[in-house]
């Protein structure tokens, strides 16, 4: 190797090639070289941030989700728990749907359960568009109507039409029923639409799902859609990543890497290997990805998830843009969509889309 | 309003629009609308994540910095401080420039010491490209060659020229007068160099350096630089911010945001308000910012700073991108040049520089 030549230069021996580790690159003195360790991070005192809107900061400053730690296991179990959640969701759906000015009708599409999402005004620009939505709940929650509120969001604060899919879930049935309803959805969309002019988006196991959903359109060898956005998407149900950890008992939603929602995950997988990327999508080659946005918030138990994706996409090659919003627990974008933050983030998703889907 | 038809629309009131937190979106039941609230977090033990490479493993493994709560109150005695983690910084420079083929010439620039980093292969489309490179240190260390790492990441990493000001720093001089030589160099660059093929970058103080060289720069009327790329930037020294609390104990660097950081920083500030944007950049208008990458760790303690400012500048609706990598804490994506985490970071600006730089 030719040595540059310089001014500063002093002698180099090439023994130094094996001390590469720059601990005090920024002129800090202190960190040592010592093995790889474990942090004992002491308890604190975490208040809701000042730099929010008083709608986040009341999200935010919500308690940790009681019964996180509640833990059916078979998906008769979780059956009931999945029905009073629901029905705590749709009671909000109507002011949804009036204060996006959306319009709802229930459908089934070759035999999938789904909901057509009509914004009272269809931007020009998105009038030969479709977006497909996959909903989040850990792969057991948010059935029929519950699925709805993102998909209102997206369609009202984005002005796109929009298919929410109601895919089947435990007890009804398991892995990989809800990534098969998914792609039943799209493959029929394809027929009418052109794939350039469709995305996919949802998130958390919707987010998951629809990277998922795009694995299994690359094996099967089916045009791409136009644009991705998994939100803080459950892409390593094996629990792996940093803030599963450094995010627990601070995300309010989740709670914890052993709570409901990897309770609920096992159910769906029914026994199959967690680590299959059709489960576990940062596994999955991403090679090929259509232009992806990502959502995630700086207290989210997914956020190691989420940035993996987008890593990983990145070096695949792919047109990937990560969003992160202060303060936000896991999905707390979606909860409130009079916070200027959903709105946010929202429009952020579809100015994303607009720039990457067909016309 | 005009109500839209709907097929599974009920009875909507209008009070209902008063009840807008969406607390069961996810059909999670159990967040309540308590007001919002300090959450106590426990205790735990942090491991290093397995989702690193085996040299960023020992970066994130570290111990936390020793006497980051020592905390000099004066320039004269932060000097011994800075000299003494520069000495240990600089003995790794010159295998830094060997690994990277990149030689350094050490100059004045309007009085303004600097150096000139020229990398053995300079790529043809960036031979009419420059970047301008203002180091990190919370504003009182990396004296020197000091501040070349980063700078020398950039030039090997990218193929860029490089000019790096070794800014004035307490107790030589004080607020604004790293502002000021940064914007020396930068006006001398404008002469011979088109703005739109210039780049300004640095992390961390150099961070904040960046938006505020922009900010100073539109303020006074100057073409601006055709890029920027600020790394966990200082934006807000007023310490507000979620993760300023929620990572403190955590990033092994900062380690709290009452440690040396803020003590340095305060030295510097020398009286002057640090809400002020040449000091506190994420309160400044970012309106005709010019294209942006921003760069940050999961557990860094800025990454509130990081990513309030992405949304900042997407609100201003200037096009910009975030980065955030696994497990980092503050500034660990330039300590290492052989982890590959290091070369992927500084690639993917090097890329967002090519995109948006002129030729």
């Amino acid at each position: 190797m030719k040595k540059p030549a310089t001014g500063i230069r002093t002698v180099v021996s090439s023994t130094r090639r094996a001390t590469t580790l720059l601990c005090a690159a920024m002129g800090i003195a202190g960190l040592t070289t010592a093995h790889a360790q474990t942090l004992d991070v002491p308890a604190r005192s975490v208040p809701v941030p000042t730099t929010v809107s008083p709608q986040m900061a009341k999200i935010i400053g919500a308690p940790l989700r009681t019964n996180w730690n509640l833990l059916p296991k078979t998906g008769e179990e979780w059956k009931p728990v999945a029905d009073a959640g629901a029905a705590g969701t749709i009671k909000n759906v109507p002011g949804m749907m009036e204060r996006l000015r959306v319009k709802v009708e229930k459908t089934t599409i070759d035999g999938v359960r789904a909901f057509i999402l009509t914004p009272e005004v269809i931007a020009p620009e998105n009038r030969n568009r479709l977006l497909i939505h996959v909903h989040g709940g850990c792969y057991v929650l948010n059935p029929g109507e519950a699925a709805l509120p993102e998909a209102l969001f997206m369609a009202g604060f984005g002005h796109f039409k929009v298919i929410a899919v109601d895919y089947r879930m435990p007890p009804e049935a398991y892995f990989p029923a809800a990534l098969d309803d998914g792609l039943t959805v799209y493959k029929n969309a394809i027929k009418t639409t052109d794939p350039k002019n469709i995305a996919i988006f949802g998130s958390s196991a919707g987010g998951a799902l629809t990277l998922e959903m795009v694995l299994k359109a690359k094996q099967d060898g089916l045009p791409l859609p136009g644009a991705i956005a998994p939100g803080t998407p459950m892409s390593d149900v094996t629990k792996v990543g940093d803030t599963f950890v450094t995010n627990a008992m601070l995300d309010n939603v989740l709670v914890s890497p052993d709570g409901f929602c990897d309770a609920a995950t096992k159910v769906y997988a029914n026994g199959h290997d967690l680590k299959d990327p059709l489960l576990s999508p940062v596994y999955g080659d991403m090679k090929g990805f259509p232009p992806t946005i990502l959502t995630s918030g700086t207290r989210d138990l997914l956020l190691s998830n989420t940035v993996r994706v987008h890593r990983k996409l990145r070096q695949a090659g792919v047109d990937a843009m990560l969003q992160v919003f202060e303060g936000q627990s896991h999905a707390h974008y979606y909860r409130d969509d009079t916070a200027p933050e959903t709105k946010e983030a929202f429009e952020e998703i579809a100015g994303f889309f607009d720039k990457h889907l067909g016309k």
